[in-house]
C-alpha cells in the first residue's frame, strides 16, 4: 500500500489532509499539471516527439478517459505564470529537467492538494527536496530512462572537443578552408587519461563506452563500484578527488546537484586540474562556478568545456558560457532524444497508473518517500 | 636489396636511369620535396604541430645534416606553382592527403629524377598510381599511422549527426534557446543498425569502438574478417552491398578511392538506403556523387551527412556540400591530429632512412612496388 502524502510534522503544521489508501487515491478525479518545453513549429514534425508541451507525453487521451484533468504549459516563471495558477489545486505535478519548473518551498506551500511530483527524466534538483519531504510529498523520477542518452552525449562532447571539430565545421559554413586552424590543437582520445567524477548509472555507461578507446580510465565516487564491473571496464578508483584531477586530460562530471555538490568546481578546484584539460558536464550547471569556468576557458587553462546544463534554464542571453572560447554547449537536450522521450513518457504513464491504483513505484524511482530523501540527495 | 625505380617498359620509353642498388641510392645528395598544408598563424602554437609546411614533419635538420636538400611548399596547383618548379629534379616527393598534391601522369613524366613517392598519412589516390607503376616508381604510405584517429572521428560524426548536436550549438552561439528544435530529430545511437562499407583497418577499429553502444553492427567487404574478431565485435557480414544498405540507419564509408569505388554512391545507390539514413564518409569525397549527396540531404532522404573528405581539396567556396542541410563537414582533418602527425612524421623519417640505406620498407606500407599496385588499389 503506497502513501502519497506521508504524515510529517511539517505536513501536520500545514494542516494538509493525507491521501493514504488505494481506495482514496483512485476514488476521485485528479488534477495533473505538466510543465514541458514548447514544441512550436517542431511539434508536428515527428509522431514520436512526445516530450514537448504540445504532445504532453502522449498521455492526454488515457488520462482524460479515466476522468482526470490534465493541464500542460511551458509557462513556469514568475507569480503570474500558468504554473502558479494551476499549482494551487493540482494533485500531481509532472516536471522535466529540460525545462525545469523550479518548485520552491513557496510553491509547495501554495500547492495545498499536491501529493505527487514526477520528474519526466532523471534529476529532481529543480525541486526543493527537503521542503517536499517536510510537506510529506512523494517525489519520483524515471530512473535509468535516459542514462544511455546522456552517456552517449558525453562521449560525443569529449571527442568533438579533443578533436577540435567545431572550428573546422565553422570554416566550412563560412566558405573557408584552413587545416592548420584545426590540426594545431586536435588530439586523439586514445592514450589520454579520462576521469569521471561520479560513477553512478551514467558514469558507468560512459566508462563502458570508453573502454575500446584505449584510454587510461579513472573514477572518483563515494564508493567503489562492483569489483567485477571495475575489472571489466579497467577503471581505477580514486578515493581523493583532488588527487585525481591533476592526472586527467579529460574530466567528466557525473554527480547529482545537491547542497554538497553545488559550486563544487570553483576557481581553486579548476586550478588543480591539468593545464589544457577538457571538461564535460551534462550533470547540472550549478555544480560549476559559472564565472570560474568562463575565466579558465578564456585563460586557456581549460582547453575546452562542453555540456548541456546551465543555471538557470533557459540560459539568459548574457550567460558567460555562451561567449567563452572553445565551448561545445547546447541547450539542455542530451536526455531528451526521441528514444529518451519515449522511455520517460512510458515511465510517467506507468507511475501515474500505479498512483491511481495505490501501488508502490519501482524502488529506485523514489527521490522523496515518506519524508526521506534518496541516498544520492542526502 | 630495395629497388626504388623498377625497370619497366614505360620507364625505358622515358629513357630514365635506374637507381637500383643501395650503393647508388645512398651515394649522392638527394632532393626531397614535401607538399603540406600551411601552418600560418598556427605554426608556432604547438611544438608538436609537425604536419604543416612550416614544421615540415620536423625532419629538416636530420635531412640537411645528411647532405640532402629539402624543399617544402603548400603551392601545388597550376603549371606555375612551386611544386611544378621543383618536381623536375626531385628524387623524393612527400605528399599528404590533407592537402593533396595531385600527382598526375603529366607530372610524373616531368619528374625525370623521381624515384620515391611517400604519402604522409594513409591513402595515395591523389597519385596516378598506374602511371607511377608504369614509370617504375615506388609509392609508399604510413599504413596504420592515423587509422585510430579516423575511426574516432567517424564515431564522433555518427553521434553528433544522430543526436542533432549542431543546431543546438548554433542556438547557444546565436543567443537562442529552443530544446524542441533539437529534440524533435535527436536519437540515441543505441539500438540502431550501423553498417560499414569496407572493413579494413579503419572499419574494424570503428566496429570495435561501436561494440559497447549496443547497436546492430554490419559490414560489407570483399572478404570476411577473421572469425574470431568477427565474433568479438559481433558484426554481421553482408556479402551483397545493395542488400545491406536498406537495413542501415547509419552507413559509414571505409574504402579506398579506386577506379572501382569512384562515384560508387550515386543517386541510385543512395535511393536504396533507408529514408532518414545518416552517412559518414571520412574515406574520400570522390567515392560519392557530389550532387546526389546534396540532393538527398535537401530532400530529407539522407537525414545527415558528415565527413572531412571532398573532391577537390581544398573544397571550392561553391562546393554544394558546404550549403546542404544537416551536414557535419570539416576540412580534411581527421587523420591529422597532433597524435596522428607525430606518428606519420616518424613513419616518413623511418622510410627515408631506409631509402637512403637501400633497405626495404615494411611490406604493408607499399602502394606501388616494382610496377605492381597494392591489392586494395587493384
Amino acid at each position: 500500500m503506497a502513501m502519497w502524502r506521508a504524515p510529517s510534522a511539517a505536513g501536520q503544521q500545514l494542516g494538509r489532509a493525507l491521501a493514504s489508501t488505494a481506495a482514496q487515491t483512485s476514488a476521485g478525479s485528479k488534477k495533473v499539471v505538466g510543465v514541458f518545453y514548447k514544441g512550436g513549429e517542431y511539434a508536428d514534425k515527428n509522431p514520436n516527439f512526445v516530450g514537448c508541451v504540445d504532445s504532453a507525453l502522449g498521455i492526454r487521451g488515457w488520462l482524460e478517459s479515466k476522468g482526470h484533468r490534465y493541464i500542460v504549459t511551458d509557462d513556469k516563471e514568475g507569480i503570474n505564470c500558468e504554473l502558479e495558477k494551476h499549482i494551487e489545486d493540482a494533485h500531481v505535478l509532472i516536471t522535466t529537467p529540460f525545462h525545469p519548473a523550479y518548485i520552491t518551498a513557496e510553491r509547495i506551500k501554495k500547492a495545498k492538494n499536491l501529493e505527487l511530483l514526477l520528474t519526466a527524466g532523471v534529476g529532481s534538483d529543480h525541486i526543493d527536496l527537503p521542503a517536499a519531504a517536510a510537506a510529506g510529498l512523494t517525489v519520483a523520477e524515471i530512473t535509468g530512462s535516459n542514462t544511455v542518452s546522456v552517456a552517449e552525449d558525453q562521449l560525443m562532447r569529449i571527442l568533438l572537443l579533443l578533436r577540435n571539430f567545431l572550428p573546422g565545421h565553422h570554416q566550412i559554413v563560412n566558405g573557408e578552408w584552413n587545416v592548420a586552424g584545426i590540426a594545431h590543437r586536435a588530439y586523439d582520445l586514445e592514450g589520454k587519461t579520462v576521469g569521471t567524477v561520479g560513477a553512478g548509472r551514467i558514469g558507468r555507461l560512459l566508462l563502458q563506452r570508453l573502454k575500446p578507446f584505449n584510454c587510461n580510465l579513472m573514477y572518483h565516487d563515494r564508493v567503489k563500484i562492483d569489483p567485477e564491473l571495475e575489472k571489466e571496464i579497467g577503471a581505477k578508483y580514486e578515493e581523493d578527488l583532488d588527487a585525481m584531477l591533476p592526472k586527467c586530460d579529460v574530466v567528466v562530471i557525473n554527480m547529482p546537484l545537491t547542497e554538497k555538490t553545488r559550486g563544487m568546481f570553483n576557481k581553486e578546484r579548476i586550478a588543480k586540474m591539468k593545464k589544457g584539460v577538457t571538461i564535460v558536464n551534462n550533470a547540472r550547471g550549478a555544480i560549476m562556478d559559472t564565472q570560474a569556468v568562463a575565466d579558465a576557458c578564456a585563460s586557456g587553462h581549460v582547453a575546452g568545456y562542453g555540456g548541456d546544463v546551465w543555471f538557470p534554464q533557459p540560459a539568459p542571453k548574457d550567460h558567460p558560457w555562451r561567449y567563452m572560447p572553445n565551448h561545445a554547449m547546447t541547450p539542455h537536450c542530451s536526455g531528451t532524444t526521441i528514444d529518451g522521450q519515449l522511455r520517460y513518457a512510458a515511465g510517467v504513464k506507468d507511475m501515474l497508473d500505479r498512483y491511481f491504483k495505490g501501488e508502490d513505484f519501482p524502488a529506485q524511482n523514489y527521490i522523496v518517500k515518506a519524508g526521506q530523501l534518496a541516498s544520492q540527495y542526502q
